[in-house]
């Protein structure tokens, strides 16, 4: 049961903050797991945790649940390093955006810890503590990869949070969810980096660009600013995916290129039109 | 002087309606002029103009400025049909998204008549009359290039209209234009589409990709959804620049395909880090 549980989140930036503001309250005790002291005073003015601490030791033996909400590359390390230190039973769980090297990390994990892979599909540009909000899940699928060592009894653990939280379950198999995230977010950001290279460039022959600039560049170019660490993690655990995805949306781009060179309309139409609906049709449901 | 002018608006769609709202009123009159009689009832019942008619030689021979608000393409024909329809002095001009094509065709017009093209750098996904409302040019920018012919008269006129609906004017050579808008609006656009494309094909195989799809998709696919008549036009009439940078932004996409490939982690957080900072450097500005 969730409200008799201690819940240690490790990492109090947008995601995990956010998280602890929602669960506060609804739990046996909220601890904040960071790594710097400022960070302790710094969730504590803000009332999103119990408790803080920057001390692996003090906060994991009593934890019922351990949520991972750091960047990949980190929440990789923290598995080995923090999966001896639990109470046995214990779950230990993570937040990260790329599944398969994950969920073997956690596969890896001692015996007696239960584990589950997570990835809530949401978040906004801001990121850290600052930026966290109470309400942040609503509304947003929430991926479970349970493993085949997770017990039933875990599962519902993890099931019962996302339901606390206002998000929308789904169970995928890691190397599923892998190819999708690749095509519905790795690819945009890389798309979106490109982008905004190219205009760049053309900034500094022509610095009117920015002044022209308007909404449909705002929002083709928003995810290139996302946070550069965080999405470099993402980018290398997820690699043979979103190789695959960036050449095929590259196909889809010189198909276009092409169309346009040989003043192609009605193939163009055509193409531009399949893509309009496709985009209209999922927006009904957004 | 603008409020003494009769001004007709050619098209009634979301960025004449708009136009019309902001301008009745504040002119001797205000008439659109549309193609189906059903707008000319929608029009008036909306209000966003004093007049409606079907017939041009009805609306077109008291105008004092001419506005049209149709596509690219149809606007090309209405330059070359309506000019010898204005009176002497008359100014026309234009809200075209390209500029070189059009300025040839406006450079082409009877020389009684004034010409200056114009370009108003905003717009939102929905079209037509429904959509349009008072204050959709408020802090856009509004292109204006006036032609060797152009009186200065007439720039004066179009610079009063400009500030009167709230925008930003800015006078820019046709060609340059065209350069600058294939970068940050076309070029947009048919990568959002080509992404579009590319996740739909995903969404055969496996229909989930739309239901772990968030907000990083929904930002960078939301031109996708634009109308496709109007981009069309856009893409056909800016062919050369928008070929240009699309092979540009392919270069800059390849580029970070490589790295990622090659595991290149500096390199990689190298070129990111640069996308991010010009990202979050524009956004400040707006």
């Amino acid at each position: 049961m969730l409200r008799e549980a201690h819940v240690v989140i490790v990492g109090l930036g947008l995601m995990g903050a956010s998280l602890g503001y929602d669960l506060r309250g609804h739990c046996r005790q909220v601890t904040g797991l960071v790594r710097r002291p400022e960070s302790v005073t710094e969730a504590l003015d803000n009332g999103c945790v119990d408790q803080a601490t920057t001390d692996p030791a003090a906060a994991l033996p009593d934890a019922d649940l351990v949520i991972l909400a750091t960047p990949v590359r980190v929440l990789l390390r923290q598995i080995a390093d923090f999966g001896p230190m639990l109470k046995s039973g214990a779950v230990l769980t993570d937040m990260g955006s790329t599944k398969a090297e994950i969920c073997r990390a956690l596969q890896a994990a001692p015996a007696h810890v239960q584990v589950i892979g997570g990835h809530p599909m949401c978040g906004k540009e801001q990121s850290g503590l600052a930026a966290a909000e109470p309400g942040l899940y609503r509304d947003c699928t929430y991926v479970l990869c349970p493993l085949p060592r997770t017990a039933d009894a875990s599962h519902r653990l993890m099931l019962e949070l996302v339901l606390h939280i206002g998000a929308r379950p789904l169970v995928l198999d890691p190397h599923r969810h892998d190819r999708l995230v690749a095509a519905i977010s790795h690819l945009p950001y890389v798309v979106s980096s490109a982008l905004v290279a190219y205009v760049a460039a053309v900034g500094e022959q022509d610095a009117q660009v920015w002044e022209v600039a308007a909404s449909g560049f705002r929002d083709t170019s928003r995810v290139a600013a996302s946070e550069v660490k965080v999405m470099l993690d993402i980018l290398l655990t997820n690699r043979p995916a979103v190789l695959a995805a960036i050449d095929d949306y590259q196909a889809r781009l010189v198909e276009l290129r092409e169309l346009l060179e040989r003043s192609d309309e009605a193939g163009l139409r055509k193409r531009l039109e399949i893509s309009a609906k496709a985009r209209k049709a999922w927006q009904k449901d957004n």
